[in-house]
């Protein structure tokens, strides 16, 4: 067993506010990052899989295959975007980064199934997000909840 | 001689766009930046400045007094901001990290001057905008246009 | 389960020596880091910390109330401080990185616990230290000990 | 049970090729690593090991065993080498990143049995390489390969 | 002037050998790097370019433009091959980073002469190479070479 | 004129305070930096030296000259040492990073002086200290204060 993690980014306008709550508690919940017209980021994240070295090749996975994946699941819909306002999931759900790092495995898990034609030799180990440099979240998906990162 | 060379952030969403242009040109040129509803990234920027040390403290100058206007001339008016839409000066200019190179150096340049109270042993010597870590901008000042960054 | 990762950093002077041992085993063991005066150095720290994040903000915690924590517990007792000379704890225990990791861990690790008011519904998950840009320390707790970090 | 990861580097030329496949198969697979004359990169790579902390000195392992040790068994078979051309076990294994992973734990792995007198206290607990600054692969042998790196 | 600075990647073999000199000159000179099979790099290289800010599309130049020349000029020349085998220039001449630093900069400077249509308003202000993470070299042009870098 | 910047690393500790100044003026103007046992700082400084590529070799000069004589004029003097206690111009100088720049620099010089038999054919061009990521500082000689860093 082998686990790739591959690095990629994303530059996206968004704002943190949930309109269920009072604007003094949006304010202090989310302080600046509430400013009405929103701000914006570059978010590096990094997807890990894991599996067996193929003999034949000695590669873990084909990173064309995963560069696509990423490109046309994740890329295409929050690059260069306003997540507040141009993606579907964020209209309900507050885009913070954990919010992020849950909904990038979410997209992503569906296409490591062993169904899937895809990158199916390999498993969706986990997805971590950098929202600054001091700032880390890392999500496994429900059935690892309890082992370690 | 001495120079100083310190590093902030600021996050920030943008549209690069420009309505004199029609929507085709305005595509082809800005590319996904031109995206209607904006995009953001956390841009690092450095403000250089030159002078000669202090005997007494050892010291070029006082970074609190530099932080202080930073904070007070540059963060307040950017930082967690959309920069078209909350920002007097890109109403009517692009926010390209170019103009936004040039506009942190021309609202500090001010506070450098021999008549100015606070840091006035020194000099501007440049500001450095990362647009991301493999694009930088750098801005001498008009002045300083033909020496070298 | 998402998991936080926050990264915070130190300036202190040390000394590596046990007064229990030789000088010349001193010497042998801590090289040129026995030097008598001390010498020091800029530690990056990790706090890890795991939970659920709350569906009403998009929060795993609010990040204000981590950064106190440490600031008050860790911050306040290490920071610009000397190691050996300031610090209860390294008087009897050479404040080695392993050392200085563990005593993070455990001066967090109360703060945690269920009755505690703080950041209870978050668990402590590792703390790591960088000694330099080559070398790094990871410590999880006794009760983890056997797991992966 | 303390972790203590440190990081080495090494240079190398290497082909991707494989003698058995097609020279389209390999050209298709490979891509402009499978250039004839070779390429070559600076790996990152980090070892990193589990044990107790030793109470007299505070800590984990003499990090100049670990040095020497890496020296012998890694740097002295892998750095400023043609990794195809001067390296016996990759005459008939494809040189990856995934293979020198793998490569780089069996040959360290032997000196952290119980039966060894170098870093006996300690057990090796995983390896890492860095492709790129994008792209990482980690091995934990073949008994790990169920727990989470 | 506005200053633009953007780092680009290669991966390369090469070997440090002097054909005219003894086979003890050449080990004495470039120690391992003198290895007979080669070794390789993963090497950065930053161009940076000067020029004013067109005030209608708030750039310096088009992007798309520089990469493309550094795509056809540099990377399709030097990139994934060995440099001592693969490159006309270095059969002559030894691959050292100063002499890859010198002629990326010289296969570039015409295409920023007046006389070019490409990005012609801006000129070549310098190129950078970093060998290592502790080794940069610079080089600005014979003209330049009695200003700073 | 080729530009080859090398990187070295020092780890030290120091207090900030001026004897001459009252207990007060130390403390408002050095702050927990003040602190009477010291602190500590791992510092990364950059060389910088200019010359022309031997022609023979293909290098700027033998960088193991460079590193003979940054270890023995600089490491041996300030590496593993506290400034304030260990190093006798440190006694009545405060050792701000401003100064531990100009230090380097002048102990430097003479070794790059046309009398001198080591890397007599380069220049020093500069000398750079980083004191924290986000802090740096730059110095050229008194000759070149008026040219740009």
């Amino acid at each position: 067993m082998v686990y790739l993690t591959r690095r990629y980014r994303l530059s996206a306008a968004h704002r943190l506010h949930n309109d269920s709550l009072s604007q003094e508690e949006n304010a202090r919940l989310y302080g600046k990052c509430n400013n009405p017209r929103g701000h914006g980021h570059d978010y590096a994240f990094e997807v890990r899989v894991a599996g067996e070295v193929d003999r034949r090749t000695g590669m873990l996975m084909d990173l064309a295959v995963l560069d696509g994946l990423v490109e046309r699941k994740i890329l295409n819909r929050f690059d260069h975007m306003h997540l507040n306002l141009d993606v579907e999931n964020f209209r309900t759900k507050v885009p913070t980064t954990e919010n992020l790092c849950i909904e990038i495995y979410d997209l992503l898990l569906p296409y490591f199934s062993p169904a899937c034609p895809g990158p199916d030799a390999v498993r969706l180990d986990g997805v971590r997000v950098e929202e600054t440099r001091s700032n880390f979240f890392e999500y496994r998906g429900q059935n690892n909840s309890r082992e370690r990162i």
